[in-house]
Parts: structure tokens; sequence; C-alpha cells
């Protein structure tokens, strides 16, 4: 478990501000928390993610492994939330939704979205949340 | 604030799982939580963070911006602490401790780490908790 | 998510005093903190509302926008216990309860009242609680 | 003592829905939820603030009462951040900081503040937290 | 909502300690907490109830109103386990269990009961738990 | 550790239904919940009060043991608080503040008041919060 | 109720850590927290187990009683969870699945694990999880 | 962090019940929670204790490694509770209070105990809290 009050952050970079702004918080739902020159910053269900203008450092093609980052839900109800937000709003998504493990003790469920600077977002959904980290 | 309950996660590319564990757990003070061929998980200040055996991903030198991670802290004493533990266990220190926006709302402490695989991490403290995001 | 211990507060004008305890008190079950002669303040539903004695600025009819205030509910058995109390203390609505934004991701049930002073609440409940901000 | 998990909201009118990001966001530190047309919403403290396109609605001059919303902290810190916040981004002061109720166990500190759209915030901070009702 | 780390206060009289002990303990599942020659108190449900050894004090007769003290549960499965309890351990029903205000928005189920001493408890579940109040 | 959905309530005889709410909304700071024609009940530091009418059960002159209630604080400030309430709305004190148990590991504080109807509320605070059961 | 910042803990012996790390981390789902010569600590469920390198200590035979340590979990479905994950995994199981004080308001669930120095585990789960000290 | 909710529980040897009920409720200010002829258990710091009579089981001499249990503190004011009621009820101190792994990250304070039964109890507490597993 974690604590309420520290936040986790996640800095990557974005080609264009307005397009992170529009992928993030009229896409995923984040919210925009503040906004300066060179970057842009959300809460992130909860956390801190920070898009960096810098288009030299944005990835070329999408690529699942090994960069990635995103939430993994304790509950099964959340993740189907996620889902049907991806549908709604015509997210892309990159692979999945995919049951992963399966038939072990860590089977769980994922889905891969890229934004529009092909950053790569992993959702998660472990069928035993303890087994989460 | 976030939920307790749901996690954070973060994948990041590692040239060595075994110095992955010894800079995570016996330096940083994360937990290892899980153990693959390929990939190493651990539960990281209540997040979760997998490092990928994937020594092509990595990087040649380490960079602050645009890519990195790390934890924001809501009390101080808990970055005193962080800065506490990368004294006394001799982590490798990229850039600070530093004071940024200073005589602005959003001042806040930052450091950034490196790991063995030149992974770039931030840890940060905010006048104001408030304004974290 | 917010801080349990603060608290939002709302005011606004009420042509008197009783009434405006015999409809939020006895008719929406907020509790009555602390009166005075020309304001009357209550606990609702955990924040605070206050009702300042002043028939002057009492609007003449009730309309749903711009101003009103009230509630979302995270979870859809709240949204129907509200909507039960108003069935059984025979509470005036304005409109609804009505489905908004139906068939997208912030799709949400919602009911207006009324309180003897003319001023608007609104209680809401979204599909996806994540979406209610 | 409130839900973690239910919001309260309020709908105001604004006659500019940039000038009001601009100062929710850019000034008071709200997070920008969502945007449409007619209206955009925040994250404000926490609990949900609207903010309609309405110009016919808007007040010709700003009144502290009866009409205002606001946030009442439980602690003192939290009060001196938001006055720190204020000066450091030259927010509009309608009144104060002033105590009101002085000598008596309701004592608080207040101020209020001004949007662009004349609507009136005030926050609070209580001796007595229990008493902030 | 009450805070987790105060904790309510009740005391009554008792006939005889070691018959509080077998009532309350071996009973009712509360824990002894501390235990004096003229009194004993218990972690009752969370919160402290003192028996003061005063046989003069005890009621000849346990009448429902108006003195007696209990737990209200918020969910209906707690009131249920109290009734399971009392079945299995055979402990001395007053009145009830029966539905109090039926068809009103305060409908509750309530059950009373009896201590050695004649001490009434009364348990209730209020079907909209924000009027348990 | 008790939880914070369920409710502790308590029920006493009063001689006066007016006077119960003046002095436990008025004086002690509870929130009036609900109001019948035999009964009042209140929000009592989050916990439920009851007051029967009841004139015939009232007691002649107030004791302070065996029969009495109250709150236990966990923090030394919030017993503070109310000795300072106590003062400030000028309530009636049994006996106290005195310290009790002196020199002992359940060493605290204690205050008695009494309300209109002769009923009996005690106050404490102990040095190690682990021992208030 | 317990406190979620505080950690209980037990300490253990082991005749090999690599074993105890095998057993604990890669089968029960603990988490490695820290690793020196002559001991191994975990993230056990939330509290902390140590094992300390001890041949001498290890018991010849694993007995359930009196000397064991395990878990108790409020809800049903977390019991099923780590019965799920003790079949995925093949952990040695001493006794159980089984309920006993069947009938009884103490009725429970249990399960005997044992781990590779014959230390011997409890998991339980009442019906009734005010009953579970 | 642990669940609020799941009890850590051990169990151990006691050559008499009333003893340990003695040493764990009237010395160490546990609670207790249920008896039967072959034990006795314990709300223990919010965890469950279980004594189970058995004489031959009890250990000739206390040693402190390597079976003990106990508590670590978040607060050093909880660790220093403790250490005045060892000394208010004069309980059995089997070594300390000490300081280890002194100038560390992991540096905490410790005190050993002794139950009448020659049982281990380590109390600990960490400057890093976050290092405590």
């Amino acid at each position: 478990m974690r604590s309420t009050h520290d936040a986790f952050h996640v800095a990557v970079p974005t080609h264009d501000l307005d397009e992170a702004v529009r992928f993030y918080v009229f896409g995923l739902g984040a919210k925009l928390a503040r906004r300066y020159d060179d970057r842009v910053t959300f809460d992130f269900f909860g956390d801190q993610l920070v898009c960096h203008l810098d288009p030299a450092a944005v990835a070329v093609e999408p690529v699942e492994y090994p960069r990635h980052f995103g939430v993994t839900f304790a509950r099964a109800e959340d993740f189907d939330r996620l889902l049907q937000l991806v549908e709604h709003r015509k997210l892309r998504v990159l692979s999945g939704p995919a049951t992963r493990f399966e038939g072990t003790a860590e089977q769980h469920r994922t889905v891969f979205l890229v934004d529009p600077s092909n950053n790569v977002l992993e959702f998660k959904q472990y069928d035993d949340p303890r087994l989460q980290y």
C-alpha cells in the first residue's frame, strides 16, 4: 500500500504541449495542473505526469518494452472503466486488452496505449492485488 | 490526493538484473517483489518499478531531461531522510540537492540520482504540497 | 480525492432562517451547527452551508444555471438514497432525475432541487467516479 | 468530517472561459478537469467547481455577502500557504485577511478573494476545527 | 463521520465485576482493557465502556427508555452479525429485533439487550447511514 | 482504534428539549440532527446523543459516578480546545480539570460537566493514548 | 483495528537464507526488504518478518502448536486468494484448509503452511471479523 | 504500509494462563479478547497474540535470537511511551534500550522484554520509518 499524500512522478518528452493536453486531459481524463512554455504538468490518476517539450527526444515508433508507465488498478471495475473510456474517446491502443501470466498466481489483465508523442502507457489489474508489485 | 490501493508503475531498461537489485533494494530501500529471467519488479515507495533486462535500450549517458521518474514527498522530513539515505549509502547523485522556482508559489527542493543503468530519478518536496502536481 | 479534514463551504441568501432549518435539517438531513440572528450554518453532507438572512438577495424564480451547488456521490446507492429521501420527505424537485451526457465517458445521473429561498441544488453520480470533477 | 470519495460542487457564471482557467488554474492552483464550449470544470481543492459561460449572470460588482464559496482549512499552515499563494501570484483580494468572532469559541481567520467574473471566494481557518461548520 | 483516534466513553454501574466481564467479553465480544478493585474497563466496539462497582445504583428492572447505549452499524451485515452473536451466545434480549420508523427516511432496525446489571443496550442499523445521527 | 463509519450512541433523559438544544448545540458545539416531539438527536463529536423528553427520569442532583458519558481525546490540544470552549461559553463544570492516576502509566486529564438535566459528561485525555480504553 | 504505520514483527530461525527468500518472496509473495550475512528481512503482508540464520534453532519437525504466526484476513476473498496462491505455487500445506469452532460465534477458516525451516504459518478468516482477536 | 482490517497473529506457549493475562493485559496494556481452557487471546497493539497453555514448550531461559516478536513504532514518541510503561509497571527487561546499526540508514532503537513464560518481545523504532521492514 502506498501513502495518499506523497506522489509518484514521471517525466516524458512531447513534441507539442497542446497535443499533450488534448490527449491527457480531454482523452485520458487527467487534470491539467500547471503549464509553462517548455512543459505541462498533470494530475494523472493522483500522481504527477510531466510532459517536457523536447521533440528530439520523442521516439520514432512506440515500443511496448522496456519504457512505459501507467496505473495498476486494485479493482476489476476500475480497469473496466478505463477500457470504456478508451472506447468512448477512441484513444489509440497499441495492444490488448489481454490476459498475461494466465493460470499463475500473478495473472492480470493489461492494455497498452500510446500518447501523441509515442510514449507508451500500460494499465493493469491483477486477480490478486497483493501481487501487483 | 491519490488512492492507497492502486499503484502507479513505471518500467525502465537495465543492463543487469543483479545490479538493479543492488541499487534499488540495498541502496534506495525499495523492496524486491518478483524476479524473472528477463525482469525484476520492486515495491518502490509503495508504487511498482519494473527493470527489464534490455542492455541495448540503456542510455549511454544519464540526462536529467526529459525522461526521469521519482517521488514527491509531502513532508520536508521525508525528503531529508532520502538525502540521508543517499549519503549513508553513497548513492550516485547526478545533481542537487537544489531549490527550484525559488520565490514562487511552486518553490521546491529537488535532487537527481542515477541508477546503474543510467536511468535518472528525481525526488522533490514542495513548500506547498498542494502544488506538487 | 479530497481531504477529510478541510471543509468546502458555500453561502447563500435566505428569506427566513426557520424555513432554512426546516428544509435543510428536517428535509435534506443536514445538521444544524450554529445559529445567529442573521445566519444559520449547517453540516451539509460533511461540508459547510451558510444561509444568510438577506431577503433582498433571494432569487425571484429558481433557475438551474449558472448558480447552484450540491454533492456528487461516488457510489450509485448513495444517489438512490438521496432520491428516496426526496420522495419520503416530498422535497421540491426542479427537474430530473435524468441522465446527462448519455453514451459518453462522463455520463451521469442528476437531479435538481430547490430550497425555500429559491436556491438551486444539484446532486449527481457519475458512472466513472474518476470523471466527477 | 466528510467523505474522501464524494465531492461537493458549486457552479458559478463566468464572462470568459479562458479568464476562468487563468485565474483558477494558473492563479489559485486548481486543476483543469474538463472543458466544453459553454463551461469549464475544475478540481478545486478536491471538490468540483464549474464555471458556466453566462456573461449576463455575472455580478456587476463583487459583494462579500450573501453569495460566496471557498474552503475552510483545518490546519493553520494551510491557510498560511493560501495567503502566500495569493501574494506570490498577486490574486485580487476583496478584504482581509482578518480575524472574526475574536475572543469567542468560533474565532477564525478569513480572507475574501474575487475571480475575474466577480464571483467571491472566502477562505477560513478556525482555532477549533470542530467548530468549522 | 467520526475520528478513528478519539474514543467515546460511557460509564454504568454494575453489581459484580466478574459478571460484567463475563457478559461483555465472553458474551458481546468486547475486550477487557483494565481492571481495578472498583471498576473494569472495556474496548467496546472500539469505544470505551466502564463498569463501576456500585450495586446501589443498579436499576431494579431494565427499562428501554430513556437511558441506554450501544452502536449503530453503517452496514447491514454488521447488524446481522450482532444478531448471530446474540443467538450463538444466548444473550438476553429485552425486545426486538424490530424495524422502527418504517416507511420513512429514517427507517432502521433495532434490538435491545440487557446486561447482568440491568443496563440496557441498543444496536441499530439505518437504511440510509447518513441519517444515523 | 474504532471504525469511522459506525457510530456509538447514548440516550439520556431531558426535562426540556429546547434546553437540551441550547446546551448541546450552542454550548458544546454538537450538531442538531433530528427533532421529534419527544426527543432530539445530536451528532455529538461524531457519535449520536439522544435526549428523550422524560422529566421524571431526570436526576435530582448531578453525581459523577457511576453514570456519565463523554469523549476521550487522543491529542492534548483537543482537550485544551474543549476547556477553552467551556470557558468561552461558560458551561457548567461539576469538577476539574484535574489529573488522575498521576505517576502511573494510565495518567490522564479529566473534566466533568453537567447538562441542564443533570446528566454528567466527562472529557478525558491520556498521556499514552493506547491506554485510553 | 490496527495502525497502518506501525508494523508487527516476528523473528524465526532459518537453516538457509536463500531458501527463505525462495519460499517467502517467490512462494508466498512477501517482499525482500533487507539482506545481511546472518539474516534476511521481509515485508510480509505489510508487517516485518525476519529470518535469522541459525540452523541449530530450526525445529526437527513442524508442529502446529504452540508456536506459529500468520495473518487473519478480514475478507473471505483474501483468504481464498491465499489458498489459490498456495495451489498455484505448490506451497507445503501442513493441514487444512478447515473450519474451526464451527457453529459458534468465533467460527473461522484456517490453513497451516510450513516454511523450508519448519516454521509453521497459519492463515485465518473469521465469519465475524470483529472476533478475529 | 499495512491494512487496518487484517490482523497479524502470533502464537506462543505459556505455563500459566493467569500469568499471561497479568503480564499482557495489566502489564503491557494489551486487551483480553477471548479465554478458553487451553489458551487466551489478546488484542496486542492491534494484532492478535495467542498464548497456548503448554508448559512443556516453554523455554528454560529467555534468549534474544532467533525467536521473538513485537512492534516497530513509526513515531519516536510511541517508543518513548512504551519505555515509560515498562518503567511504570516494572516489566522485565532482557536488554536495552539500545541503538542498533548506529550511523547507518537503518539505525533504530530497540528494547527486549521477557514475558512470564520466557517468550521474548522486541520493540523497535527506526529513524527512517520507511526502512522498518
